[in-house]
């Protein structure tokens, strides 16, 4: 059940493990006092890159799917941190709403909702899923593979209620990304919604998100005297991009140069012999659409149309604008030849499971979230919550704890840019 | 991994699981809004006796050892479970005391306290052991069975704070159940005491124990519509027995023959066609010494001197005075042919872990707290936070939810219980 990593153990990822080993009781009682002044985003998941040298979030989810990844094993522990979210938001909680994403033929992420719905009803709540779809007009059940069914019923909205025919609920839980904008039957309503319509992707920045992750990362660093950079990639914004008709390509490039550069002397600092890479990407959106991997700032003038044809839209047809320059971080993990990274998922501010995504057709420096991408659960036995200070940093559970670790430093970031999303200065 | 449950499934406790599992949503949310009122005890663990017919708590300890009988699966649950509990009580927490009984060579106890140990370490928190023993004059180390190895330290008390030698915990949580008495190094400090020195069974009284799970089963039957002698056992207390001069031996025969009589009218009413028996127990103390299963009242008056001698003394040779008597439940579950019951564990209101006792040479009828029992791991997919409202009542998980809800229903009347300590009227 274990996948075997040959992650590149050289110096300072190894100094880093050992430093959030020894330092544990400082680390926890730290997340302790910040969830103390934070409210926790409801559940997400965070990908992360594991250089060897270097561990870093790259992307935060807000609404994640892919619960049905997860080791079985897991379910005990998300049914826990579920009844801690519901004691905290709202102990009152015993209707739930899930709206999920409008995929009504794509089975594995209905498999996910059904997860979402076991969580929930084996934490005591009643759910009923409603839908945003228009041709969603009465309960629809849906047949699941390998047994199962979800009802998908249509929204009814009374006054600033949402609810479903004959189910009034008193939370609503989002796993929609609301990449498409904020529904107007959504707005205003009375009921708590989680998280709120404001971390949609029609709204939601991951410049601002990695803004908020800078803060987090220096404030942590400083706590274990570490460099922040061994958490945190550099990154940039360029606005008002548009690939089709190259409007904003001198600003995309000279940013990529930036970025560039200053990871050649970082990479010097340490002795890291690989080339640098940087990952282009939409500020807002999600799904792996929109990535590009880049070395030299030269590829970005010279896109030809298809290459900039791909990167002009995301999810449900989105021109891209706003375009994130991130620092690469190379994936030196591999399960049975392929290039891995972990996902580790969050419900409260528990750990509660993750998985590797591999691709057997992808390379250390490129983007794994494309079609051909495979999951393997991690073990129970390897659970990022349980680290073993007895036990060497490259054990497998110590390794997880740091991935736990920086994960849940991502999830603090999306807090505080929650924070500033309902608080617009 | 999964025990063979031969349990008599006649028509009532079918009844109830199934009762339970149609009111789940209902039944978390009651638990929900109870914990807002009522603190919940640090820890416990819980006896139960499933008797086909009825399903009832039989004991329930506050100083829970057997952490090492968990199946190590479950070691995830109790981390999440040990960080709420730690968050509630104090965020602030980083070093914990821990306090175990005055056991040195008993390497099953000791194990449970290396488990405690781990627990809070993967929680995030510094724990040092101080010990009560007057002989642990410096660090003591002990080796454990099947490695690993335990400090015992000597307490320092420095003003109202205590401590060890370099050492200055914020938390003292005790394992050690205080059947000699509140020890004064422990009175008065500064530092917040889990348990409280009022739970230890110098002064807790099973009675006391029984008398709040009264209120708090029948609150519950009511919610749930159903007889709450489905999940109560009945008692009465008889004080000032001396066992050595037969003092007090008619209160004993009249209370046992009055019980013994409801029984019967419920055995009736049931359709029960076993006999009734009832325990008589000392009303403070555990460890199973004291306990005695009688089935007519004529056995209390014609007890020769060996069976007095028994029930005289407890735990650090205690005269028992106050005698508890209660309705016996009969275990018709057994393991391998061997009668069995469960123990349910609980840290903070989180179910998270439990096992069988069972006792190859006990009938159904007795208690089977004693030399020659051995325990059973619940496998991790049995475990009591994860009922599957789709299958039947008699599915193992859905067993044990039963399980869960009537082990929480005690740990919420031991919440009362303390908080009637607390605040004696």
């Amino acid at each position: 059940m274990v996948p075997h990593l040959t992650t590149a153990l050289t110096g300072p990822l190894l100094d880093l493990e050992r430093r959030f080993l020894d330092a544990m009781p400082t680390i926890e009682h730290w997340f302790r006092t910040q969830w103390l002044e934070h409210a926790v985003p409801f559940y997400a998941s965070v990908d992360l890159r594991n250089s060897g040298f270097k561990l870093a979030p790259v992307d935060t989810n807000l609404f994640p799917g892919g619960f049905n990844n997860l080791n079985p094993d897991f379910l005990p522990l998300c049914v826990h941190a579920m009844q801690s979210a519901v004691e905290k938001i709202c102990p009152e909680a015993r209707g739930v709403l899930l709206i999920p994403e409008n995929h009504t033929r794509n089975m594995f992420y209905l498999q996910n909702v059904a997860q979402i719905v076991r969580i929930l009803k084996q934490s005591g709540m009643r759910v009923r899923i409603g839908s945003l779809l228009p041709e969603i007009k009465q309960a629809t059940t849906i047949e699941l593979p390998g047994g199962g069914t979800l009802v998908l019923e249509p929204l009814v909205r009374q006054g600033n209620r949402i609810g479903l025919e004959g189910f009034d609920p008193c939370v609503v839980l989002l796993n929609n990304d609301l990449s498409g904008g904020a529904p107007e039957i959504l707005k205003n309503l009375e009921q708590e919604v989680y998280p709120p319509l404001s971390a949609g992707w029609y709204t939601r920045r991951k410049s601002q998100h990695f803004t908020a992750y800078d803060r987090v990362a220096g404030e942590f660093a400083a706590l274990l005297d570490i460099d922040p950079w061994l958490i945190n990639p550099y990154f940039a914004t360029c606005n008002q991009i548009d690939f089709h008709t190259r409007a904003g390509e001198e600003c995309l490039a000279a940013q990529v140069d930036a970025i560039l550069q200053k990871m050649r002397i970082k990479y010097i600092e340490y002795g890291v012999k690989n080339d640098p890479f940087v990952i282009v990407k939409a500020d807002a959106g999600t799904y792996g659409m929109g990535i590009m991997t880049v070395k030299d700032a030269s590829e970005i003038t010279g896109l030809n149309r298809k290459q900039r044809n791909k990167m002009a839209v995301v999810k449900e047809g989105l021109a891209v604008s706003d375009v994130l320059v991130q620092e690469g971080v190379y994936s030196f993990e591999d399960i049975n030849g392929a290039v891995a990274e972990p996902v580790v998922y969050m419900i409260d501010h528990y750990v509660v499971g993750g998985f590797y995504r591999v691709h057997t057709g992808r390379g250390v420096d490129q983007n794994l979230n494309a079609p051909g991408m495979h999951f393997e659960p991690l073990a129970f036995k390897d659970c990022c919550t349980m680290p073993n200070p007895d036990c060497e940093p490259d054990d497998a559970p110590n390794r997880f704890y740091a991935y736990g670790v920086v994960s849940r430093l991502a999830l603090l970031a999306a807090s505080l840019e929650l924070e500033a999303a309902a608080n617009p200065q």
